[in-house]
C-alpha cells in the first residue's frame, strides 16, 4: 500500500486532504503540522513519498535526512522551486513535482474585486459605517459599467479578468506582446501601452514579474494616463515603482489603489506585525489611506486553490510512487 | 429663455448638473442647496419651472406658496411621490414628474460586489490588515465561479445581477412569477422557491416589497436553504424577517449576509449616530459582525445614478416649460 507524509499541512488545507483521502482510499496520507527539515525528515521513514509547503528552505541537509530514511519522491504543494538546493536533489535523484496552476480565477476574481471595491468607495464608507454614521452623502460610487477597463496581459488570469469586467459591462481594451487569438478575434487589443494608459479609466495588471516589465508603471508611464486612474495590481510587486505611485496618489493623478504584491514584500507580508514595530513605513502609509486597499498577497488563497494544491500534488506523490512521471513533474 | 430652479442641490449632483447647462445653453439653470418649504418657495419667482428631491414634505402650504409665484411644474430628481400633497397639486393645476429608472446596475453592481465581499472574507481580513496582522491563514476565501448563485426576481436589476454572476462564472438559478424570455431561453428558471433554496449556495433578492413578498425570508424559508448559505439583499427591507436571519447566523445556518436595506430603515439611515446613541441594537449587533456587510441604503448612489436622476428631470423640467409632457411625467 502507498504511503505518503505530508509536512506543514495547516488547517484549512484539510478538508481537501480528506476528499483526497477518500477518493483514493487504497493510499495511506499521514501528516504534520510541523515544517521539513533535517529533524523533521526522520518522520518520513517507512513512507514512499513525501509531500510538502514552505517558505524554510530544502536544504542539503534536509535532503541528506530524507534520502538517508529512503525517500526521494517529494511533491509541492506550491510553484516555487527556487528553495530547493538542486545539486543536492540531483545527487539523491529526487523526483519532484510542483503545482504551477491551482485557480487563475482565485486571483482574477480578487483583482476585479478589489476594482470594484475602490470605484464604490467601500473603505471609506465602511469606516463610516462602523461608527454609526450612516449618511451616504457625499461617498459616491462610481460603477464598474462606466468604466473602460485596461487589462495589461492576457495570459490566463488577465483573460479570466476580462470577462468578469464584461460581465459588469465595462469596456474593456487589452495589451500584450503576445496576443490571445479569442481577445484579439474580440477586437479587444489595443497597439501600444501608451494607447492602453490614454483609454483606460481602470487599469489592471496580468503580467510576470521579468525584467523586462520592472517598474513599468512609473513616473513616466503615469504621466500618460487620464486623471483620477484607478490602478490594480495583484501580479507582482516589481512592476510598480511605488514611490512613483504614491507620488501619483497625493497629486490626484491617482485617484485609488490596490495592491496585493509589493517591491518588498519578503519578509514582510504574510507575518503579524500587531503589537510590534512595523518595518515598513511606505505600506503603512498605503494601509492607512481611505482610497488605497493593501492585500498581503492574498488573492490566490481560496479554498478551490488550496482544493487544488492539495489535491494535485498528492496526486503527483501517487504517480512518482507508481514509477509515473506525473504532468507537473519539475525538470531540473 | 426658459429658467428653471432648482432646490435642495448637493455637492454630488453639481458636476451633472453643470453637463446638462453645457448641452442646453439656451437655458438658465439656477439653484440653491436649501429644500423647498412655504419660506423658500420665494426664491423660484420668475423662473418657470421647480426641480427638486427631498425627503420633507411638499405640503399644500408649500404647492400654495409656489402657486403664488406663478410656478405649476415640478420635476423631482428622485422616484418617490408619496410626500406629494396631491390634492393640492390637483388644484393648482401642477405638472409633475419623476425619474423612476436611474441605474439598475448601481443597485445590481453593488449587491455582487458585496456578495463577493462575503464570499471572500474582505470584513476579517480588512480588519487585520488594518491592525497590521498581514497573515493570510486562517482567513480563506471562496470563489464566486464555484458558487450557485440563486437570483430571486428577474426584473431589470435582476437580470443585470445574473450577468455579473455569469461574468464571473458561477452558476445561476432563478425564480420569479414573472418570466422573462432571455432567461427562460438560458433554462436558468427553477418552478419554486423551494428548489432554488435547494440549489442555491448564495442567494440575492431582487423583488418589490408587495404584502406577498413580506419576509420571505423567514425561519421556515432559511431552514430549506443549504448549510452556510449566503444571504443578500439589497431590495426591500421588509422581505427578511430580521430576527429570523440573525437566528441563522447565530447558529451557522447561514454563513454570511450582506443588506442594503432595513425593515426599520426610515429615520436610522442616512443619519449620523456617531457620538449619539444608536437607536437600534439589532442593526448596531449587525454591523459590528465580521460576517455581516451592512450599507445604509447606498446601493443606488453612484456618480451614473445621480446623473441620471439630475439631467432627466431637468429635461422633463423642460418639456412641461415648452409646453410637451415627458415619458416621465407623473399621472395622479
Amino acid at each position: 500500500m502507498a504511503k505518503i507524509f505530508a509536512y506543514g499541512i495547516r488547517d484549512d488545507e484539510i478538508p481537501a486532504l480528506n476528499q483526497w483521502r477518500e477518493a483514493n482510499p487504497e493510499v495511506t496520507v499521514d501528516f504534520t503540522d510541523q515544517l521539513l527539515d533535517p529533524e523533521t525528515a526522520k518522520l518520513a521513514e517507512g513512507y514512499d513519498a513525501v509531500n510538502v509547503y514552505q517558505q524554510l528552505d530544502y536544504t542539503r541537509e534536509t535532503l541528506t535526512a530524507l534520502h538517508e530514511v529512503g525517500i526521494n519522491k517529494m511533491s509541492l504543494r506550491n510553484v516555487g522551486i527556487d528553495n530547493i538546493d538542486l545539486d543536492a536533489a540531483r545527487e539523491f535523484d529526487f523526483s519532484i513535482s510542483n503545482v504551477p496552476v491551482y485557480s487563475p480565477n482565485a486571483i482574477a476574481e480578487h483583482s476585479m474585486i478589489q476594482m470594484s471595491r475602490l470605484l464604490r468607495r467601500t473603505k471609506a464608507l465602511d469606516a463610516k459605517i462602523a461608527k454609526h454614521d450612516l449618511r451616504w452623502a457625499p461617498t459616491i460610487g462610481r460603477e464598474m459599467r462606466m468604466q473602460t477597463v485596461g487589462i495589461i496581459g492576457t495570459g490566463h488570469i488577465g483573460r479570466v479578468a476580462m470577462k468578469i469586467a464584461q460581465g459588469f459591462g465595462a469596456k474593456v481594451v487589452a495589451y500584450d506582446l503576445y496576443k490571445n487569438d479569442e481577445v484579439e478575434a474580440q477586437g479587444l487589443y489595443v497597439d501600444t501601452l501608451d494607447e492602453l494608459y490614454a483609454q483606460a479609466d481602470v487599469i489592471s495588471l496580468y503580467v510576470p514579474g521579468v525584467p523586462a516589465n520592472d517598474k513599468m508603471i512609473n513616473a513616466e508611464s503615469i504621466a500618460k494616463m487620464k486623471d483620477g486612474v484607478v490602478i490594480v495590481n495583484c501580479s507582482r510587486g516589481n512592476l510598480i515603482d511605488t514611490d512613483a505611485v504614491i507620488a501619483g496618489l497625493d497629486s490626484g493623478k491617482i485617484s485609488d489603489l490596490a495592491i496585493d504584491v509589493y517591491e518588498n514584500e519578503v519578509g514582510l507580508f504574510n507575518e503579524d506585525w500587531e503589537n510590534k514595530e512595523f518595518p515598513d513605513a511606505r505600506i503603512a502609509d498605503l494601509i492607512s489611506r481611505e482610497n488605497v486597499l493593501v492585500t498581503p498577497h492574498t488573492a490566490f488563497y481560496t479554498t478551490k486553490a488550496v482544493y487544488e494544491m492539495v489535491t494535485q500534488s498528492l496526486s503527483a506523490s501517487l504517480d512518482f510512487i507508481n514509477g509515473e512521471k506525473p504532468s507537473i513533474a519539475v525538470e531540473y
